[in-house]
């Protein structure tokens, strides 16, 4: 049978994709985190539920996995875009051996996208896309990562800027980035995206360094040709006015 | 008068958030590029629209921003990500003078999502978006891009890979990469991203340099961990089993 993994953009109906509501009405089952499955709670009637708390990713894909070679259609959703930071990965690693099993992914809006229109246009050109949660990869590793796209000018949108674990990452992560970015570089972040209680807010990226982030938070810096125009963090689509 | 700047994702209505739409309807006018015009013209009705061909995109923001200044509510459509090699950051820079002008970003499905769902799950981890259009880049700042991106072992996703003044363009991109990713490196390549005629293809990275890509590709190269599982292009979500 059928495994979707869906993104469901921010979390609102009205951010989500026809084709991922689509997939869920075809589901016999919907999987996914608690909190993600409230949000999409409203949409899906009375189908059966299956849901694991944080940090169950693998138990919630075997689940799901087992499901559907037990004969039902199961729709895994997650916030955002699934291929991002999301299950379609795990999905498919789970199933590796069930190669009858058919695996369908589904895009939605990810936060990079979601914030990035909240603020104005800062990831118009080249940019990276950085999670600064070290849960599954070494600290090291974001190091050299936030160091080398810094060299690059890329605009730089980070994931997971801080936990309780690690209140100061996102500012071990700005003294990084100043190695080869100016301290004037126009940055934002964005908490709830897409949710009440939606905000966004403008820094410099020395500010940025002691900006009060958390887990609901979505963190963006420019490049070297980034400004602020009325209010909003706008990245030339070029360079051709250099 | 409002200015909404919105992405319609790859171009069908099932990829189109709601949010998108009703901003469309909430329109006096429809403005962009003839080919997206013609992606929702079966979704606007008898709206009058703004049209101006490729490479007019100052033109096409002034008048959108100038019939928004004579009293009239503007759609200006991207196709993927208004903010991703979008409309978003020319529309605020051909404003900047008109602070009364309220401009309202709208994301949608940007190819870097919908080409990763495709193929599976490339962009599961950091990864960096890159145009190889040096239309309004200098080649030297997309080569150091490459150059840095590849050696921070990032997943990348190439946007215009090609043109037809751009023939080599790809091969050039893949010998850079080749100097810090290894040649079996698993790689993608997805054409017509959510249109008639979708089409993914498997490479290494020593292959992809002769794959055959066009102006509707979109490129996917893997990081040090991405593998084939069952056909599709996956990388991990972390680093636990290295």
């Amino acid at each position: 049978m059928k495994l979707y993994v869906i993104g469901i953009g921010p979390g609102g109906a009205e951010q989500m994709t026809p084709r991922a509501l689509a997939a869920m009405e075809k589901s016999d089952i919907i999987a996914g985190y608690t909190t993600y499955i409230d949000l999409v709670r409203p949409l899906i009637g009375n189908k059966e539920i299956l849901q694991t708390p944080m940090k169950q990713e693998i138990d919630r894909c075997v689940k799901a996995r087992d499901a559907a070679r037990n004969g039902r259609s199961v729709a895994m959703i997650c916030s955002g875009d699934a291929g991002v930071y999301g299950m379609a990965g795990l999905m498919h690693e789970v199933c590796a051996d069930y190669p009858e099993l058919e695996i369908e992914v589904i895009p939605g809006i990810t936060a990079a996208c979601g914030g990035a229109a909240v603020l104005g246009a800062p990831l118009i050109h080249d940019f990276a896309v950085i999670s600064l949660s070290d849960l599954l990869t070494p600290w090291e590793k974001i190091e050299k990562r936030l160091d080398l796209a810094s060299q690059a000018d890329f605009c730089i949108c980070l994931y997971n800027p801080s936990s309780r674990k690690r209140a100061d990452y996102l500012q071990k992560a700005c003294d990084i980035m100043l190695k080869s970015k100016a301290p004037e570089t126009p940055c934002g972040t964005v908490r709830n995206i897409g949710r009440d209680g939606e905000q966004g807010e403008i820094y410099t990226l020395a500010a940025l360094r002691d900006a009060k982030v958390d887990m609901f938070t979505t963190v963006f810096i420019g490049n070297s040709q980034t400004r602020i125009i009325n209010g909003k963090l706008v990245t030339p689509r070029g360079y051709e006015n250099k």
